[in-house]
C-alpha cells in the first residue's frame, strides 16, 4: 500500500487526519479520530506496561511550556535549528539541506555549513519547489525549531513549547533523586506531546509540528550499575551496524542481544538491554519483524556526547523510517543543568567502606599576602589551593609559583612556601558526589501508529468476496469487540444484544454496537478498523432452555464459536491479554455458519 | 489540613510540585511527580471508562496548537480576557477584578465594565499587593488569556495554545459526524492539556497556566433525543440551586436526579443525566460526598447561550472549588463554526416519512428586469425570491414591492407580478439539515486530583504510634501494591520477594519494592502515598511443604491475611476492581501479627 493510500485510509476510517480542515487545514498538525486515538492510547498503555511498570520505573508528567533558561542549558536555544531558504519570488520557505540533497544526491546535507549549502544551491541551479524561481543567491539561515510564546502578562518571560519530553525529566532531577532516596539506578518515563516548528512538515504522522513521544531516562552510576542483560540475552535482533552501512554491499547482522553486546557490536550493555526489551515489545504490539531493524548511527550522525546510538527503523511504503532512538548520553544532560541551574544534579555515592584519603591543603597567611599582592591577594590564595590539589610537589621548594588573572592581565607571582602553609591532611570520606549517566530510549508514538497500520493492512477473500482488514493485535486494536443483533425486528434478540454490549462495557471493554445493514457488511466495517472479535446475537442464542449464547467471530480467520453469554466478558478479556482463539475453538467447537452472507 | 500543607505534602510525597525549581520556578506550571502522575492517569482512566466506554462515546485527540481562525469563530480571540492592572511603580501585573473584590466585598467584579473597576480602585484606594503603591489612575485593560505563537517560518500564521479541549472537537465536527454515519445523538470526548495565560496563578493545582481537561461534547437533536434518565433517576444529589444562593439563608436541596428533573430544578434532562452519572463517578473515585455539591450558575454568571449550567464543587481547605461544569450550550458552538468555517456543521435529519410541502418560488424574467433596473436587477431578483419564501401573499396584487441595497443606498422598487412569475410548487422533502445542540460535561483533572488528596488525608493510631495515610480508592491509588522482604539477609526469602514483585508487574500491576528500613517504616511510607495493599514475604511463607504464602496488609484497617503466592495477582486485581478486603479475610482468615513493629 502506498503512503498516500495509507493516509487516505487513515482519514476515511477515523484513525487520523489533517487538523482544522474546515479552516483550510494547518500543515504539520493531525487529529487522531476515534479509531486512531484508541489505538494510540492502547499503544501508550502497552509502552507504559513494558517500560515503566514492568521495569519498576516511574512516570512523571511535566508541563509542555517551559521557560527559556531550561533551553539555554540544554543547548536547544542555540543549536536546535534547521537550514531555511526563503524564495525571493513567492516567499515560500524550504529546508535548504533537503533541496540540496534532492539536487545533488548528497546524504545528510544538514551536517554541512550554511555557506557550503548556499554554494551548492548556486552551483546546481536549485529552484523553488513552489514557484520554480531560482534560489541561487538567497541566504541560507538557521531557523530555530522551537515554538516561542510569552508566559504571563506585561514583561512576561519568554517560554517555549518543549521540543522533547526529556527536558521535563532532566530539569526536575534534583527532586526526582529525592523520591528515589538518592540511590541509583532509577528510571523515569514520560509520555506526552512535543513540538517542532518544522519548515516543511511531511504527510501523515512522519514529520509533524506537534507529536507524541514516549521517553525513558535511565539514570545510572557508570562505574557500578549493570543492566539485567540475562533477561533479554537470547532475544533475536536484526542489526544494521555502522560498518555495514559504510560498505558497498553491507549486510544486516542477525544475531542475539547477548552476542552483540559480548562482541562489542552494541557498545553499551544498557543500550543492548533496551534494544532487547524493545524488540520484544515491538513484536508484541504488532510490528512486522521482517520490516524492522536496529540501525546504528554513523559517527558523523551522532551527537558529540553520545557514545553509542541506535535507531529502531520500520519499513513503511518502501522507506525506512526512524521510530525510536536508543542513546547512551553520558553525563551530558545533567552536567549542563548542574552548570546552569541553581540546584544539584549529582547524587551522593556512599562508599562500601569509608575511605581514608590524603588531601593536600594550604592555609595561606593573608596578613602577608595582603600587603604583598594587594588586590590580587585573594586570587593568589585561591591559586595556591588549586595548585595544592593538582600538584603537591610544587610546594617542596622554598617558593611556589602561581599565575592569576585572565588573558592580558595574567601575572606570575612567587610566594614563600612558609606563607602558603602547605600540609597533607588525612581525611575520611564516606562517599563522593557523582553525576549520573543517562541511557535514553526515546519512542515516536505517531510514527509507530503509522507503522502498525501499514504492517497490519491485509487483503484476502471471504465467502468469495474480496475484503481488506487490519490484523491489529487485540491489545492494540481500537475496539475490543463489536456487538450485532442479527435482525432488528425481534425484541428478545435486540434486548439481549443491548444487554451484552452494556455488560461488556461495564467490564471495561471498548465495544461498538451496530445494527445497520447486512451482517456481512457489519463484519466488513469492523474488519476495516481492525476489531478483533465480532459478537452476533441470533435466534439460536435466545431459544430453548439452555443458557443464552452468542457467536464470536475472529477477524483474521473469520472462524466462529458459540459462547455462553455468561462467559463472554471473561473470554474476551482473556483474548485481549494473550489468549488464543484456537483455545476457544477447542473448548466450544467451531461453528459452521453462513451467517456472514445472511442478509438482514 | 490547610491548603499550604496539602501543597507541601504533595511535593514531599511526589504528587506534584512547582515546575523548574532549579531555574527559580515558573508560576502557574506544575509537574506531576511519580505518585501524582500515576494518580492522575488512574483518574483519567476511570473517567474514560465511565464517560467514554460505558456510554458508547468515542474519544479523539486533537492538537494543542490551533490556528487563529478557530478562535475568531469561537469568540476566544475577542472575548477571552481578564482585567489587568499594572503597577506603575514595580511593574507587577494583577487581576483588577480580584483586587476590587478583596477591597470592596463585591462578588463577581469580573462582570463589571473596565471603567467601573477603575473607579472602584480609585474610590477604595486599592494598592499594589506587591509593593504597596497606589493603583488609582492606572488603566484597567483587557488581557487575552491565550498563549500566542507563530506556526511555520517566515510569514507564519498566528496560532494559539487551545484554552479548552472542546474546540478540537467542535472544529472537526464535519468529519466526526461522518464517522457517526450522520446519526444523532453521539458523544465525543477528549482528555488533554489546555492553557490559560493567567495574570495571577494560584497555589497548587487550582489556577494553573497549563492544566488538564476531560471534556465530553454530547451532540443531540433537541427535538428528538432523550437521555437514558432511568439509569440515574434514583441517584441522590445535593443541589445548590440559583434560588437558594440568592436567598439570605438558602439551603441545599438533597434530592434525586429524577425528582430534580421532574420538578424543573434541573432545566435540561441531559444535564440531569450527566449530573447523575458524575455523582456516581465522584463517589467511585473517592470524593467525600459530604464535601461535595452541584451548584447552579446564577443568571448573570452563565454564558448568554447556555440555557442551564451547573458546577460540581468540592470543599478543600474550607473553600468550595469548581471541579467540573455541566452546560447546555444549545447550537452556539456549531453555529459559529458553520458561519466561519468552510464546511457544514449540520446533520441531515431524515423524516420518518418524506413530507410533501408547498413551496413558493419565483422565476423572474431577467430580460425585463435587466433593462428596467440595470445594476440592481440581480438584487431585485434575489429580493423577490426571499419575499416569496417569507410572504407569498405579497404576490397577489398586480405589482410587488421590494427593497434592495443597504443603508443610505436602500431603494424601493415596484415589479410587475407577471414579470416575477410567482408560483407555488409542491415538493417532496426527505428530511432537513439541523444544527445539533451540545451538552457539555467538562472536568478539571488537576482540581479533582487536589480534591482527592484533601479528602483522602487521614490520621489515626496504629500500634500506639500516630500515622498519616491517604485512603485513596484502590482504582485510583498511584500504586496497586508494595512488596517487602521482611529481612534482606535470607536468600530464599528475598528471591521469593523478587519473584512476587516481578510476577505482579507482569500481571500489569503497579508495584513498589522496598527492602530498606524496618517493616513498620516501610508500611508508613506506603500509607503516606496511599498504597492500598502491602505484601510482605516472611520466613513462614517459604518454610514447610505447603504452598508459598505472603501476608497482605490493608492500608486503612492495617488488617492482614496470609495468601498463597499463586493466588496473589488475581486477588490484588480483584481488590482493584471492586473486591473487598473483608472477602479476603473471610476466605483466608485474619492474621494476628506483630509484624508491623518487628524491626528489620
Amino acid at each position: 500500500m502506498a503512503g498516500a493510500e495509507l493516509v487516505e485510509l487513515a482519514k476515511r476510517r477515523g484513525f487520523f487526519f489533517g487538523a482544522n480542515g474546515a479552516y483550510g487545514g494547518t500543515a504539520g498538525f493531525y487529529t487522531f479520530g476515534p479509531q486512531g486515538a484508541a489505538l494510540k492510547r492502547n499503544l501508550e498503555d502497552a509502552w507504559r506496561d513494558r517500560f515503566t511498570l514492568r521495569e519498576g520505573n516511574r512516570e512523571i508528567e511535566a508541563p509542555t511550556v517551559m521557560p527559556e533558561a531550561v533551553f539555554e542549558a540544554s543547548g536547544h536555544l542555540e543549536g536546535f535549528d534547521d537550514m531555511l531558504v526563503e524564495c525571493g519570488e513567492c516567499g515560500e520557505s524550504h529546508r535548504a539541506d533537503h533541496l540540496v540533497e534532492d539536487a545533488t544526491g548528497i546524504e545528510d546535507a544538514e551536517a554541512l555549513p550554511g555557506e557550503e549549502v548556499e554554494e551548492l544551491i548556486r552551483d546546481h541551479d536549485v529552484a523553488c519547489p513552489s514557484c520554480g524561481s531560482p534560489l541561487a543567491g538567497r541566504d541560507v539561515e538557521d531557523f530555530n525549531l522551537m515554538f516561542a510564546t510569552d508566559i504571563g502578562p506585561g514583561d512576561g518571560q519568554p517560554g517555549y513549547l518543549r521540543p522533547e519530553t526529556a527536558q521535563g525529566i532532566f530539569v526536575e532531577f534534583p527532586r526526582l533523586k529525592e523520591y528515589a532516596r538518592g540511590s541509583l539506578p532509577f528510571g523515569i518515563t514520560q509520555i506526552g506531546p512535543a513540538y517542532r516548528n518544522e519548515i516543511s512538515p511531511r504527510g501523515g504522522l512522519l514529520r509533524l509540528r506537534e507529536f507524541t513521544q514516549a521517553e525513558l531516562e535511565q539514570f545510572i552510576d557508570p562505574e557500578a550499575d549493570e543492566p539485567p542483560l540475562d533477561r533479554v540475552e537470547d532475544v533475536e535482533v536484526r542489526l544494521y551496524p555502522a560498518t555495514a552501512q559504510d560498505e558497498e554491499d553491507g549486510e544486516y547482522l542477525d544475531t542475539t542481544v547477548g552476542e552483540a553486546v559480548a562482541e562489542g557490536i552494541i557498545g553499551s550493555p544498557w543500550v543492548g538491554y533496551y534494544l532487547g526489551v524493545a524488540q520484544e515489545w515491538y513484536e508484541r504490539v504488532g510490528v512486522d519483524t521482517d520490516r524492522f531493524r536496529f540501525r546504528q548511527h554513523l559517527a558523523g550522525e551522532r551527537a558529540h556526547y553520545a557514545a553509542d546510538c541506535w535507531d529502531a527503523e520500520s519499513e513503511v511504503d518502501g522507506d525506512w523510517i526512524e521510530i525510536a532512538g536508543f542513546a547512551y548520553r553520558g553525563d551530558y544532560d545533567l552536567s549542563k543543568h548542574d552548570a546552569y541551574g541553581d540546584d544539584s544534579f549529582t547524587v551522593f555515592k556512599r562508599y562500601d567502606e569509608p575511605k581514608t584519603v590524603e588531601r593536600a591543603t594550604v592555609d595561606p597567611d593573608m596578613s602577608v599576602l595582603g600587603p604583598e599582592f594587594g588586590g590580587d591577594a585573594a586570587a593568589v590564595a585561591e591559586a595556591l589551593e588549586t595548585l595544592a590539589g593538582r600538584d603537591p610537589d610544587a610546594f617542596e621548594g622554598e617558593t611556589v609559583t602561581v599565575e592569576v588573572g585572565e588573558g592580558d592581565e595574567r601575572e606570575t607571582h612567587e610566594v614563600d612556601a612558609d606563607v602558603a602553609s602547605f600540609s597533607i591532611e588525612t581525611v575520611t570520606e564516606s562517599g563522593e558526589h557523582i553525576t549520573p549517566h543517562v541511557v535514553e530510549p526515546s519512542f515516536g508514538v505517531g510514527r509507530t501508529v503509522q507503522t502498525l497500520l501499514a504492517h497490519a493492512y491485509e487483503t484476502d477473500e471471504v465467502d468469495g468476496e474480496e475484503r481488506t482488514y487490519l490484523s491489529l493485535a487485540p491489545e492494540i486494536a481500537p475496539r475490543d469487540a463489536a456487538v450485532f443483533p442479527l435482525v432488528t425486528n425481534d425484541e428478545p434478540l435486540t434486548d439481549l444484544a443491548d444487554r451484552v454490549a452494556s455488560d461488556l462495557r461495564a467490564a471495561g471493554l471498548a465495544v461498538a454496537y451496530d445494527d445497520s445493514g447486512s451482517i456481512g457488511r457489519r463484519y466488513r466495517r469492523q474488519d476495516e478498523v481492525g476489531t478483533p472479535f465480532c459478537v452476533t446475537v441470533d435466534r439460536d442464542g435466545v431459544e430453548g432452555d439452555g443458557p443464552e449464547t452468542v457467536t464470536v467471530r475472529e477477524r483474521d480467520s473469520a472462524a466462529q464459536v458459540r459462547v455462553p453469554v455468561a462467559d463472554l466478558a471473561d473470554e474476551l478479556a482473556a483474548l485481549r491479554t494473550g489468549g488464543t482463539f484456537d483455545d476457544l475453538i477447542d473448548r466450544y467447537g467451531s461453528v459452521d455458519t453462513d451467517v456472514e452472507t445472511t442478509e438482514n
